[in-house]
């Protein structure tokens, strides 16, 4: 079953974070519990399976990739604390984001002020901490070569193009939606999500064929970047469409915003003067009623926008089921393609 | 001349981090471009002229250890850019800070809150440029196994430690000066500048001697840290004591803020309790005449706080010079003994 496997995954993970030396140097004790938080409060822990479990298809073990999971996974978390201090996100994972957590250990009028600098240094310290984890490798057996190839690789995936992604997206919402090429969104896709997910999939293979001219390490990162941006996708697609009592952010919540998606992109592309007016007026009120809420609907459905993605993201998934049905049949290969089903088919 | 010197080391590492790739991949532009800005404004230079000279120090040249010098300059530039975010400071070397120089890049009403976004993924793609160019040593000859290593020290002494002094240092404003212990400030002095200083020069003689056990790098590595402590002794010093003309900041500017220095906390804990209420009296006003200036600086002669830390810092400069000594004669040493009489000489 593939909800076991990630709690497996999540269980050796959280025992490595937790018996790891880095976060002991961490002073004040406030801020390493900060370091430790978002790291330990669980999640989905897809990112490490990915790595784990794509050493495993071509080495038939996973235990050398650990670190390099660990490090995938906390990388991951310093993202989520500065995504969170940027967007001025209150809730991460049902509890309060660290710039809030964090007014709980200062006093007086500028305790948020305080909090958001720890957050700041939390993150920090976060990405100096999943480096550390991926450089313990060599304990596990990994030479120092593959080693040095795999924290180069990090600093250029998941950090150049990861951050620019961030960064492309921050600045998204100061721009006209007629300005923006939906082929943007996409590109912001691949480097925002995608680049972490190459990363944690080529560093698993790497590991596990041990060679970086080997061409699976390139199609499994390939698999794993398909499936980044088919999710987003879907993130789009929920955001409208999705169930609003199970679906994590309330419906229209994209509306409201006037966030550029894809699918708003693509719905004034495909519209017609008239219907992209109704569309525009439809975007960043301050309430919507469940008519509103359908009428949007419909206009992005009648002009072929909402189809469109659909198939876009079918299309996507069924590349990286592709690529995984190219590898002979294995556990790890059952895992990854049971993820896919997981995942294309969310509702929440 | 120490002063050549420093400028030979200035236009290597100016020419290093001209060609490295790494920036390249950074979208969009305004970011590439800031993430370039503060290592390319200049400044003295000190830490990486440390890794070089203590490598040439130990093996006669000091060029493979090129890219550990690079590395440490962006590293320290990063901590520069988060820092100026969390002290709101305008200005850097004589330039608006990142976060006010990106603002240009932005218009509208929330322009400034954009900047700051860019100044912090700006500081994160810095700590991941520090770490690829380090990771790139092998280039110059440096083994596979002690890059890692120093990778490994990286993260621990200039993420951990320095990110905990930064942390100490923020959240002293918020103490009660008679509450805080004067060596807790020498352990954030320690922290915050000597930690990455000691990676300076342990990095430079690690790649100079090629073993990790080699008792000169430790020794190399406490000349830097006491050093730094004592560069940090003096800047409390002239905080008070400087030539207003020639000094940065503007002198009283540590007693209007109601800084905690290790000044005013050697005074308070000198005086008797008349002459502790006056001190506290010439805190945080809102100006301050030259007698109010010259009754603070009496005060803290008076009770023998002034000329205890200079004792304190005079000791910290002979420690270091005496380590040098230690060392064989060579134009390493001379520039590194020179730069300890430029340093405890600066009145700026």
């Amino acid at each position: 079953m593939l909800e076991t496997e990630l709690l497996e995954v999540g269980k050796k993970i959280e025992h490595l974070l937790q018996s790891d030396p880095f976060p002991d140097r961490i002073q004040p004790e406030s801020l390493r519990r900060a370091v430790l938080d978002y790291p330990l409060r669980g999640g989905k822990r897809l990112r490490p399976a990915l790595t784990l479990w794509c050493c495993e298809l071509l080495s038939g073990s996973p235990e050398p990739a650990a670190f390099a999971a660990a490090a995938v996974e906390v990388w991951h978390n310093w993202t989520l604390v500065h995504d969170d201090l940027i967007d001025r996100d209150p809730v991460r994972r049902g509890q309060p984001t660290e710039q809030f957590k964090l007014r709980d250990d200062f006093s007086g009028p500028d305790a948020p002020r305080y909090a958001e600098n720890f957050a700041l240094l939390c993150g920090d310290l976060q990405q100096g901490w999943a480096n550390h984890l991926l450089l313990r490798s060599p304990e596990l057996g990994v030479s120092p070569e593959l080693t040095l190839l795999l924290a180069r690789k990090l600093q250029t995936l998941a950090g150049a193009d990861l951050i620019s992604g961030e960064a492309i997206d921050t600045a998204l919402p100061l721009r006209d939606p007629d300005q923006v090429d939906p082929d943007q969104v996409r590109h912001m896709f691949r480097l925002k999500t995608g680049a972490l997910l190459r990363f944690a999939a080529e560093a698993g293979a790497l590991i596990g064929c041990g060679s970086p001219d080997d061409p699976r390490v390139t199609r499994l990162g390939d698999f794993a970047e398909l499936a980044g941006i088919a999710f987003q996708l879907r993130d789009d697609y929920l955001g409208l469409y999705g169930d609003f009592s199970r679906f994590g952010k309330p419906i229209g919540g994209d509306l409201r915003e006037g966030k550029i998606t894809l699918l708003l992109l693509e719905a004034l592309r495909r519209s017609n003067p008239d219907a992209r007016k109704q569309i525009r007026s439809l975007l960043k009120r301050d309430a919507y009623s469940p008519e509103d809420l359908n009428r949007a609907r419909n206009l992005f459905h009648a002009c072929g926008a909402t189809a469109a993605l659909e198939t876009e993201e079918n299309h996507l998934w069924t590349r990286a089921r592709e690529i995984l049905n190219s590898f002979p049949d294995s556990p790890p290969r059952q895992h990854l393609l049971s993820l896919i089903t997981l995942l294309s088919h969310r509702t929440l």
